[in-house]
């Protein structure tokens, strides 16, 4: 079951928040509803997020057909700023958004909307298509750091549920699997929201790799105890200097990692570089709601109106960092030169 | 409230597994529910079990007041065998213990069982009011170490809940935010049990000490940020060499506290030190059930039948550690010498 897919102008996303208690998939045929699914994490994983927002605009693009093709670009670029207001931080969903405006502008102000919208399914098309080859790749060039039966950790969920295929970092550990150097994946509950408890575990269970469900705070007692001896994550942003903002908690354990000279690796494809940004410091991190900490299920954890911190994401400084792992290849420091280079791949 | 309180020969404990949302005290007439309670974390917190033990055997002892002398120590001796077995990492426990079987030891064997009875009740009265009188110079020896207005993480719980009176660490927490020093602490919520969101948070809150909830993942964020100046936790059991037994994650805390030149200190009263052990690789760690991390207040919040590493407490290595607060004064390293002297004062 893919994540996002696309058929006769409908985007069924797979419905992430009910995971692994409900497989359900959530049908849009209104670019309004996949909004709100990325906004309410329904669809998450940087990837994954991009190739809905697409095909939301697709959505947007139809429901204009009947305007001529000015108003029908405004209105579009309209719906674009609301669909890129739905997740701050995962750079995705900017990238994809404007690879389709890019589209839009690109057609002649005496194009037909038919045409436009034409157009426009096309390139969602490529995007969720390169996407799939993207995981390939990277799920190669991954593969290559595991030479001898390892076990690794991981943190959230950068797999299938994230992307349109394999995923990022669960597409190098299936690679590496299927070459016999991954004995055991340990999954971090990954809380508030507990992706890696209900996703990362859920998958890996799905196609049989060992997988150990260890609570967030266990990490550095399963590195002490010598239990894993690689820790692959995934991103949503990385700067210019290799600066990788993730799900939050990835920042410690990559403190973690390096305290047990353990590699940490991040396997995250081109388009969730930002190459405009120069550093980490320059990531605006969402801070989410108080009520994702203080309950779990409808279930009140913590006392009536306490004060809680929820920041969605981290950064993890790139000194912290052994290797990002691109579809493009090995990235290693000095990762402002290495990320130069793969800027000039990508124009 | 008291988390163990003793009157008319019932111990009455607050149910800490009801808490944020129901206040509700168990009243134990027989020790096998206090047992019970031990066990099912209803009584949690290194110094309350201990003294929850104590009078745990004085009701032992009081179901055994019709036999001669010889069989009731008989008897009460397979009781505590019992209780020692209800958490194996907690030394106050079997310290508890230990001193109840000390005064039953010292008795003739001529002894009345209801003169045992009643030196068994005043051994057990006299654990509870140390442990107040303890945490109260631990309070005054660890707010010396705060000098200026302070934000503080702690993790777990180590506050009136887990004690008799205001608690080890926050204990001193307290002490220091009424002198001034304390502007906000951090609580990591402590998964899987969620301590440090039910029960932490909502001491705090009860005296109006500011406090800010987050998971425990967030906690080398929050440092990374200068969002704190300081850690400190309490302990289940310290080594001869100052290593450190507490709640999981305290491991994970005390490494990112050093990345971030954090002083990380831990406040235990003498009963926690374990004296007759070298060094933290020789203390036993309970591996506690799977659902405690695969559902949280019924739900399930991973996949069927997931494989699960559910250690309840971690090790931190002396290195990692600043100071060790206790009733005696604070020790600072070489500890394997500070706590040389402290076994000294100790017997």
């Amino acid at each position: 079951m893919r994540s996002v897919a696309w058929s006769n102008n409908c985007l069924t996303l797979l419905n992430q928040t009910l995971l692994p208690n409900k497989v359900e998939t959530i049908a849009c045929n209104d670019w309004r509803r996949a909004a709100e699914a990325i906004r309410r994490l329904e669809v998450r994983g940087a990837p994954a997020i991009g190739a809905a927002a697409a095909f939301a605009l697709v959505l947007g693009a139809r429901e204009q057909a009947a305007l001529a093709f000015p108003e029908f670009k405004s209105n579009l670029q309209e719906t674009a700023e609301a669909l890129r207001q739905t997740r701050p931080t995962a750079v995705n969903l900017f990238w994809a958004i404007d690879r389709m405006l890019a589209v839009l502008e690109g057609l002649p102000d005496t194009a037909d909307s038919a045409a436009a919208i034409q157009a426009l399914e096309q390139e969602a098309i490529t995007i969720a298509d390169e996407d799939k080859e993207m995981n390939a790749k990277m799920a190669a060039f991954g593969a290559s750091l595991f030479t001898s039966p390892t076990c690794v950790l991981t943190h959230c969920n950068a797999g299938a549920l994230a992307t349109v295929d394999i995923g990022t970092a669960l597409g190098v550990i299936r690679q590496a699997w299927k070459q016999g150097n991954i004995t055991r994946v340990f999954a971090d509950e990954t809380r508030p929201l507990l992706q890696g408890a209900r996703l990362t575990a859920w998958e890996l269970m799905q196609d049989g790799i060992p997988v150990t469900l260890i609570t967030d705070n266990m990490a550095g007692w399963v590195m002490k105890n010598k239990m894993v001896q690689a820790v692959i994550v995934g991103a949503d942003r990385i700067a210019l200097n290799g600066d990788v903002a993730n799900k939050i908690g990835t920042y410690s354990v990559a403190v973690l990692a390096k305290e047990h000279g353990i590699p940490f690796y991040v396997a995250a494809p081109s388009s969730t570089f930002d190459f405009k940004i120069a550093s980490g410091s320059d990531i605006p991190i969402e801070e989410r709601s108080a009520t994702e900490v203080t309950s779990l299920g409808g279930n009140c954890v913590a006392p009536q109106g306490v004060h809680v911190f929820n920041p969605a994401f981290d950064v993890t400084p790139h000194s912290l960092v052994t290797a990002i792992i691109t579809e493009h290849g090995l990235l290693h420091a000095p990762y402002d030169q290495a990320i130069h280079q793969l800027s000039k791949l990508c124009k």
